[in-house]
């Protein structure tokens, strides 16, 4: 199958290799608006090709976005217009609502598949592409309905090949879920950089940076280009989640000013409870059948 | 050397392995209040017999302490107490104000290290203990000038050993660092965990988990019995830092809800500047000379 993947960086580019390694595109081309990205997407060998937009998706059966969300509204739509009848567009960004809004009354609505694998590293560029970034991790596919299932089914099974789980969900059950399970974590890092990089009179802490701070931290590395748009389009629940989070922050801080310590160790006991929730194997796949999310497993 | 070391977890254990891996011990005596955990020492290997703390510190060279805080409060003066003339004690916690001021009139005082080295991870107990824990962290030494020339000698010498850089403060300081480089990230993961969790009605959120969720959190699985006196004995900093941190995601948040969207963009650019400042090679080391903050590399 031939595949135009546009936007080379972490998320396309570890794309293209599990596409090529499975089989699955017997041909990459690969469309970036920075040449030099494109240039070494093509020597790192996980494109075949180099073209501009037009050139690029004119014989692809399957076209992949992987670019900041503020650039999927200009470029989606584009692509829309341009393809093949049949050919399948999908789009890998964090945020749903504001881009399926955006192409919702596009006469080729069907071809496209808003879906979101979740998976990442805070490194960005066609260098931190790496094979089997998305294996055993979920993917959400987004208001179903609206696509084609032909075009539905070949995502579907693009996904699995890359060893991932799908679940099914509306675009905005996907931006209040991903606003507190990967938005609000990323906002949490930055303001924790930031919080200690205002302690400047004591700089001697980022030496002592031992592997809990570096790990909380992490995600604070993260790409500016890309989450800046991601908190623009996710903007109210964002929100939202970093008010419940501020308050849970001060209910924490409050029972240490109280000296109320048996209050304090409810809260660390309650946190503690993360650990099963977190290393359990697919828990919760059964419980949310009542809910109208539907999970869907290999 | 005889080591007696009381407290086999996670730190008491990553130590007896890299004390007799380099030979620095030649004979590991374990004291554990926990029957169990001192009989899973033994079967690990990592000590050489068990005592109680009495008899454990008899015919002990060096005595370590790697217990929560609130019980080293009644072990260390206990310990001084009953140590021969020449033994050198030292401690392993994450606080010290509290500790030193409670032994500073004690007649063995300067048999006494205060260290704390920065090395750790969200596991607890004897299995937990790993090989090389502590190669290429700092280590915490403070108020040195209350310790015995030789006591500091050959405290120094075992954290060289095992591959770690020492640096010097008062306790004081070295409360105020640490709140910021490692009791904030764990109050932060802490509450992030409670107000994720809180989302009871969206618990598809955890199947939805990635890796960036995880690392940010991972903290929050940490004992409640190390945290909570932690907590408790380094308030004033802890809830200064968690001030702090709070003013920032404060400062995060109003930006989204003020649709104040460049204020935003300078604030994530800010926080990616810790990239630079974590993977910098010891690069502070100079910059904290002029400090009371001496720092002494290999």
């Amino acid at each position: 199958m031939n595949v135009t993947i546009i936007g080379l960086g972490l998320i396309g580019g570890s794309l293209a290799k599990d596409l090529k390694r499975t089989g699955f595109a017997t041909s990459i081309t690969g469309v970036d608006k920075s040449k030099e990205n494109a240039e070494e997407a093509l020597r790192l060998g996980f494109i075949d090709k180099i073209s501009n937009l037009e050139e690029g998706i004119k014989n692809a059966e399957l076209v992949i976005i992987a670019i900041p969300v503020d650039k999927v509204l200009e470029v989606l739509p584009k692509v829309l217009g341009l393809i093949p009848e049949g050919t399948t567009v999908t789009e890998m960004g964090s945020t749903k609502q504001v881009i399926v809004e955006s192409i919702k009354n596009h006469p080729k609505r069907k071809n496209f598949i808003a879906a979101h694998p979740m998976s990442g590293t805070e490194n960005s560029g066609p260098s931190a592409a790496i094979e089997e970034l998305f294996k055993g991790k979920i993917t959400i596919i987004c208001d179903q309905e609206d696509s084609g299932a032909q075009h539905l089914a070949l995502i579907e099974k693009m996904f699995h090949l890359i060893g991932m789980d799908i679940a099914y969900m509306t675009s905005d059950e996907q931006d209040l879920s991903t606003a507190f399970v990967s938005h609000l974590p990323h906002a949490a890092a930055y303001a924790l950089a930031n919080a200690v990089q205002a302690k400047e009179d004591r700089n001697i802490i980022f030496d002592l940076a031992s592997g809990g701070f570096r790990s909380t931290v992490r995600l604070a590395k993260s790409s500016s280009t890309m989450w800046h748009p991601i908190f623009q389009q996710n903007r109210d629940y964002v929100v939202e989640s970093l008010d419940v989070y501020i308050k849970h922050l001060k209910e924490f801080r409050d029972s240490m000013k109280n000296n109320d310590f048996d209050k304090l160790m409810k809260l660390i006991k309650k946190a503690n409870k993360i650990r099963g929730i977190l290393d359990g194997e697919n828990h919760l796949l059964i419980k949310n059948k009542e809910t109208n999310v539907k999970l869907y497993t290999k």
